[in-house]
């Protein structure tokens, strides 16, 4: 029995903005599997911000995602058919099977499959609180800002996959949290279901002095860690309300991703605070990962870490729901739901 | 008898660039020594960069210099007259004795004053390459850069007290040491005499991109640690000339003391490359400068560790001197001599 493949394909790089444009749906027939290949029927497609910068052909710490082939990402989803004797038909997976209803996947790859228990965690979180994501908020929060409980810990796009991770896991180690979201919505979600002391909304402040005196009357002994997702005027309006010995923990600058200039207005501010400023990509640091997954799942399935999901039907609907979370229209993780 | 001592005071802070008419040259008695007391001969006052920050009353990490006081500085000299029983008359010191002829000091209170020996080291290293300059030096290079042999560490304002000592320190622990500095003599100098394998004239580039280009040549391995001591378009010329992993530690960024805007082009190369950026002010690491001071004085001791003066004579002469200080008219560590 022929099994057609839908697939979504990188056609062209974007200039400025990326498009629909950019990408093309595809149906392939699934070929037969080789010896220690297995077959994943994916649920779900995780979207995350990183693939904007694959998109380009810029010399980046992310390998540029070929053009006219299935664009890579994260998915969950369950094996279909095995010729590797790890693996069996009904089980639960999670890998980088790319942007398509089903992967062809060399099981004996370090890396590239993982079996997951979806009676404790739902399959979807494995690509959002309890995957890369989770692991990106523990890394920056715990590896650089390194919080001390009665610290106060910043971060952006906090209703957003890893914001909202930073912010309960700084919360569980007795900080105060404090997030900034786009949209009174967002804030709410923040203070009054994910726990944050309190949220500024970046919209509702035309300016980075605007958004700094708001940011300030709900940082009253300043800030001590920041973990940023955004960039340009969220991080100029951050930076003056650092403490002395204050850490930035720099994982996004999605307000730089379609190429507008991002200048950070103060750099001095880093010399007379005397901060540390450091960017990061989690898969380079794999030792912290078990760790890192052993918490979240821990606190997800206790029920103390929440999360939201925007789940998007159909990998047709895949390009528009990426577009977006780039333009912040998501709600929590960004999902394209599969089956 | 009666002495007369000539100080010089802050009477007003600067709009935009200092000026000369912000100081005032005073003379007073040296009043008579209580118990505990010590009076210092200076012989040298020092003029560091940090001194500009110091002139304004904005919040920063130095407090500002009072308005109508003695301008605070490192001084080194001899002691005159005693009323404590560690320091006899004659003996050589260094403190913070200020921009005057004789200071008054309380011997017993801690880091006041500090013996050194003449006979190994000249007095006035003790203000530049064996003093603060150079555990700066020291401390930026070690414990941030933390370059291993065979890197590559960058350095701004590299003919001056801290710089020429980055430099020299990372040459020591096996690494390519490229300098950056204002003018063809200046480049020479570390070049030829310090033993820099590399100088990048600043003046010569008109702008960052120029200055990016010209800095790749020397750098064909890119760069994995820069010692930041100017900002603006010279930060902007080396952030993309940075390895992976690299770097950062931020010294001084004297480009912007007189309140232009120095902002920070590209900042999302933080991330990029995953950078490590961060600032510093040496007197909140005692810790670490009596491992500096020993490698610094015994480094200079046996003819390894090189520096130049530019010395300005009579304290009359140490507003223009720090004038020039701030233009990088100096060549080496400016010091005024006393006597």
């Amino acid at each position: 029995m022929t099994i057609i493949n839908k697939q979504i394909l990188l056609i062209s790089r974007p200039e400025g903005a990326a498009s629909a444009a950019n990408f093309r749906l595809r149906e392939v027939a699934v070929p037969e599997l080789q010896d220690g290949q297995v077959l994943v029927r994916q649920h779900y497609l995780s979207l995350d911000p990183y693939m904007r910068g694959r998109m380009n052909d810029a010399k980046s710490y992310a390998q540029p995602q070929a053009l006219n082939e299935v664009m890579g990402g994260g998915t969950a989803g369950e094996i279909a058919a095995s010729r590797h004797p790890k693996f069996k038909v009904g089980e639960a997976v999670v890998g980088m099977g790319g942007w398509q209803q089903y992967s062809v996947l060399d099981a004996a790859q370090s890396g590239m499959l993982r079996k997951v228990d979806v009676q404790r965690i739902p399959l979807s979180a494995y690509l959002g609180v309890v995957g890369m994501p989770g692991v990106t908020a523990w890394y920056g929060l715990v590896r650089i800002c390194e919080p001390k409980a009665g610290a106060t810990v910043v971060v952006s796009a906090a209703s957003g996959a890893v914001g909202s991770a930073v912010g309960q896991l700084a919360k569980v180690r007795g900080c105060r949290a404090v997030g900034i979201a786009g949209g009174a919505d967002k804030c709410r979600y923040v203070v009054d279901e994910l726990g944050f002391d309190a949220c500024v909304d970046y919209k509702a402040h035309a300016d980075s002095k605007a958004l700094y005196q708001a940011l300030k009357e709900v940082t009253p002994e300043g800030v001590d860690g920041y973990f940023e997702n955004v960039g340009g005027r969220v991080l100029d309006a951050v930076l003056p309300r650092m403490n002395a010995f204050g850490r930035i923990a720099l994982c996004g600058m999605i307000s730089g991703y379609n190429g507008a200039p991002i200048p950070l207005t103060q750099p001095q501010l880093i010399l007379q605070s005397r901060l540390r400023v450091e960017g990061f990509i989690v898969s380079e640091h794999m030792e912290d990962w078990p760790p890192a997954l052993k918490e979240l799942g821990d606190l997800v399935a206790s029920g103390k870490l929440k999360y939201r999901e925007t789940v998007a039907q159909g990998i047709e609907a895949a390009p528009q729901a990426f577009l977006g979370l780039l333009e912040g229209r998501n709600f929590g993780k960004q999902l394209v739901k599969l089956i």
